[in-house]
């Protein structure tokens, strides 16, 4: 076998088997292949794609590039939920102690932040010393002891998709559903984990921007969650503005705190509830959504999801008075609103911008390797349909760096990032509708 | 600039600019893009294809990524003939002569072999001694001198062709026209000629075993010649059997000596004068085809032709003797007949596989780095039309290797040489038409 007629193959539109494609993820694996015949094959399946059996074997093969998680010894039905990105998306913050709480261990291998989105892990680890690099043993024990665990993707976990997402980043081959499939699969199915509900993000805020788009991906997760033998639920959710009011890593941190004090907003609380009931399904612990969203307001208003997250801080080294202390978090020195400079309502917030503002305040890696400023973000004080006086906030930004914020865009240029956070506001004389929260549910 | 959006706008179908084309080429030249950006790039290219002019960009960039010549100081109008490649096509032999002896300046730039083909440059290597790695000063000079000049590809000579071509090649995106066209192009357009004919094999023994896809190229290669302000011809000539009868290094020299001395088969005989006919029309020499060939056929038999090959081997440091004494050349050991098992007429000859046992028996590399045996190959003793008995020979083999020839076919299993050879010829009861030797003529 050769990687010329694997590439070949695929380039001519033909169905690679299982052999072709396990024999092309070992050879990226070991490095017997080449990186420059892996894009190539790469964008041939951009173009060609891949049929349901090719993106299982893909899936299959580059979940066995790593170790394979087995969580048989821990009793109970093991569920994840996974997000596709968006931005001031806290959920799996607010979702994973809710739940465990409720009875199901949760195993969660999480994304940092990724272009304009957040990730989980940088979230999380703007708790002082929050350890999110636990080994798998630490992983297993800590779901074991506490049905929760959430660290950061290791290199023993699919290390075929680390190749093939850095080569993708850079070669434009990134939007193929295949390859988004497998690349998130792999790593799911070698978590060890029984279930799944996807939250499939679409909008002007989501890396998926139609809504047909989200559709296909979901579809793709759940048919090759069912080749696994698995349960997976994908949820097709709103990302046109930003969840919640926070965003950044800390500012998001506390919003989920307050949320599990009850305090939280209305999409956080809608969308963690129904994902959440989701899960309390494929889990076994509820036959309907509308039992489980019960099942879940009770654990909120006992306590028990906040006392569930200050376990999960304990367990992973971190402080857990955090919850009760916010100033034990980092603070940003300078606080700052920016103004509207018209009257009216939010028609539509340009969602990625704000994320990328976000970054630029220090929230974000600009580059691959630079450091997060945990303390740096932004609090949304109007979201899509609400009314703004000229000169009132829209945003109030938290940051360390000197401002008027002078960023380069692209090489094109210099902007300010205050002057980006005000262009992304679209503000009109008419109350707009809200978007909907959940736009479809794929079973 | 970045090469992930020039790779990303070609994916999406878009026309890329001349800025960007010449960006990624030079970045690839100085090894400032990866490899594997080129690949996902090239094959985004094999998809979408390039415009004519996006192709000339390309031909452009690649041939100034390196050395160009400038024979402008040489008088007359400087033609170059270049092939594809084909089986037994020991044309630039035969042509270059005739064609530097009717006063036509001829600086060529020449290739090796390549998959089951031959290539000029092995071919004079096979004459002791004979230098084809003269320095561009010294080619100058000795076109200057006798108007004839045959060197190999020089790494001064559009290095990012040489990168590409390395790339393109094992990864499937070598059968593109723009790919084609500007790899020929670049190299062509360097040598500082002012006129080209091309010969576009097609056939069974060819790159392009389609007459279409030899169309597509030629009408490719001709359009660009014209944007280069060049006069360029291209004849689409039949490779369905090889060429004359000799296949291998100085089996085809010999031949090609023997036809300057009148002795040539028709198809060589033919091919020659058209060909050489094309660029005494492109070099002013003459105002119609029919007026080149009579000029062709005196300097044939004035023996002209022969003086001027013979003329170019003590040039280039070889021993213009062996155009006498053909003992003067390498000799196999073993020369054997291979039988036919079968009377009937010869239909159809399957030319890649001779191209192959040739290469097989020594003539040709089957690694990238292996050596070549000068005085192996094949004679063919029948050819498509020609009636042969049970027991008649239908190939004299020349080789140094061991008979039988154990030979690994793939990975998949092992086969004879001569096996190949007999089976590569198609022998039944009715008389077939031949093949035209000229297809059709573009210009």
């Amino acid at each position: 076998m050769r990687p010329f007629d694997i590439i070949k193959k695929k380039r001519d539109g033909e169905i690679l088997t299982s052999k072709e494609i396990d024999f092309f993820i070992r050879g990226i694996t070991n490095g017997e292949i080449t990186d420059y015949q892996a894009t190539a094959l790469l964008m041939a399946i951009y173009f060609n794609g891949m049929t349901e059996d090719e993106t299982y074997h893909l899936t299959y093969s580059m979940m066995h590039s790593g170790e394979v998680l087995d969580l048989s010894d821990i009793s109970g039905i093991k569920v994840d939920k996974h997000s596709t990105g968006g931005v001031g998306d806290k959920l799996s913050l607010t979702i994973a102690p809710l739940v465990a709480s409720a009875g199901i261990p949760m195993p969660m291998i999480a994304g940092r932040g990724l272009g304009h989105t957040g990730g989980t892990v940088d979230k999380l680890e703007s708790i002082p010393n929050f350890r999110t690099d636990l080994s798998l043993r630490e992983f297993k024990e800590t779901v074991k002891k506490i049905n929760l665990s959430i660290i950061g993707q290791t290199s023993e976990i699919a290390p075929a998709d680390k190749i093939l997402y850095a080569l993708r980043d850079v070669t434009a081959t990134v939007d193929s559903i295949p390859l988004i499939v497998s690349s998130i699969m792999s790593k799911k199915m070698a978590e060890g984990i029984d279930g799944l509900v996807m939250d499939i993000k679409t909008g002007n805020g989501a890396f998926m921007k139609e809504f047909e788009d989200a559709l296909e991906l979901s579809e793709g997760i759940v048919q090759i969650g069912k080749k696994f033998g698995k349960n997976v639920v994908a949820l097709i959710t709103d990302m046109n503005q930003p969840l919640g009011y926070a965003v950044g890593n800390s500012l998001e941190v506390i919003e989920a705190i307050e949320f599990l004090k009850g305090k939280g907003s209305d999409d956080i609380k809608n969308l963690t509830l129904k994902i959440g009931a989701w899960m309390l399904k494929i889990g076994g612990i509820t036959e309907d959504i509308e039992d489980g969203i019960k099942i879940l307001q009770e654990k909120l208003k006992s306590g028990e999801g906040l006392e569930k997250f200050r376990e999960l801080i304990k367990c992973q080294n971190g402080n857990p008075e955090v919850t009760e202390d916010y100033n034990l978090f980092p603070k940003a020195k300078i606080i700052k609103d920016v103004i509207s400079s018209e009257s009216g309502y939010v028609q539509k917030i340009e969602t990625d911008k704000i994320g990328i503002s976000a970054s630029i305040l220090g929230a974000g890696r600009l580059k691959a390797d630079s450091p997060i400023d945990y303390s740096a973000g932004l609090i949304l004080r109007k979201k899509i349909g609400d009314y703004v006086e000229k000169g009132e906030p829209l945003i109030t930004i938290h940051t360390n760096l000197p401002l008027p914020l002078l960023i380069k865009e692209g090489s094109e240029g210099r902007s300010e990032a205050e002057s980006m956070i005000t262009n992304s506001y679209i503000i009109g004389v008419n109350q707009p509708i809200k978007p909907p929260l959940i736009h479809k549910v794929i079973t």
